[in-house]
């Protein structure tokens, strides 16, 4: 009997999002897809009739995921809580590391994502004021209203090219599976570390310590 | 009269420099240089066979004129210095753009680079210690060797992906000639600001005026 249509439109979104994440989204052809599932490139066509569809409905679901998890930034009130936090948004970047890959070229040649990203960036940048204002309510770390947000363009900035710095240091593994585990914690070390130097004398020895046990 | 074949390679390596940091690197085929130029096909493959030949000979041409400035960071001395090196680093990064528009994608077709580049960002690392080693001589900061090393390392995801950054914000405009030297200026400030936090109180209200009038 048939899959229903959906079952395979589902399917081929899978594939290709491995496939775009092990070899780069600018490497990987739509009959490269088809034939890694056995199907036609007919069939494959008559679900999704460019890359760029592929590409948007990818990128739709990682900025759906990413818009539901960053308002818990709002709700950190510890520095466990804070790691547990980073941790799951750099899960969520692994999960759909190949927009990370290759932004620049993806956004210069996709509209939907000219847009997207930009926002995606100004969410996780606000999200990450509310956690560094969460911070200091505990009575965590000291900032000026300009040290918080220079503090959460660097948090951004890192966020979204620390796999990229990974990647510069060894091209050819970095981006494999296996090393998800180890680079969502070094992710979220590098993230944090950045306001290392405004914590206070006590949490900053405690993130020291996280940043040794998990990092 | 015809130019003697070495000029012709001059002129062949600058065009091309200029196309790859206007439309980045993927998005221009050796025919559109040769027809910028005005040469032909045949022309352009006599002095470069490949489209890499062109990447390698530009990368290198960059390569050593970041190697011959970094040694700069170990005479730093004030702040004033640290911003002139930090913008002309900048400013020859700009240069060479294209290298950093789609770094990830070039390092993976590319074994030259995949080892060079490497080697850059790792260079870049030790001068950054060193130049925080003399702020640090000199009176102007406080880190222990732990806060050095992860500060020059921020300070590279910083310098490599700030213009990836600017590009999210604008992809349209963010890589066009007429932004070079806000672009460096912004760069400028967005690295040494990472090193704000770990500034003595003077040094601190000097570096955020420098700030406040170049950036």
């Amino acid at each position: 009997m048939k899959k229903p249509p959906r079952r395979t439109a589902e399917r081929i979104l899978s594939t290709t999002l491995s496939l775009f994440n092990r070899f780069g989204e600018p490497n990987v052809a739509t009959t490269l897809i088809a034939s890694d599932m056995g199907i036609s490139p007919g069939n494959l066509f008559y679900h999704f009739p460019s890359k760029e569809m592929l590409v948007n409905a990818l990128f739709d679901e990682f900025e759906a995921r990413m818009r539901h998890l960053l308002p818990a930034a709002a709700d950190v009130q510890d520095l466990e809580h804070a790691w547990f936090f980073m941790h799951s948004v750099f899960e969520l970047i692994w999960a759909h590391r190949f927009i990370y890959r290759d932004l620049n070229d993806l956004l210069s040649k996709n509209r939907h994502l000219e847009s997207q990203v930009k926002e995606v960036l100004q969410r996780q940048e606000q999200a990450f004021v509310k956690l560094l204002r969460g911070l200091q309510t505990h009575g965590l770390l000291t900032q000026t209203a300009t040290e918080q947000q220079r503090c959460a363009i660097h948090m951004v900035v890192m966020l979204t090219w620390w796999l990229s710095y990974e990647y510069v240091q060894d091209p050819r593994h970095a981006m494999e599976d296996a090393n998800a585990n180890r680079s969502a914690l070094r992710g979220a070390q590098q993230v944090l570390s950045v306001l290392l130097p405004y914590l206070n004398p006590q949490p900053k020895t405690q993130l020291q310590s996280l940043i040794k046990v998990y990092g």
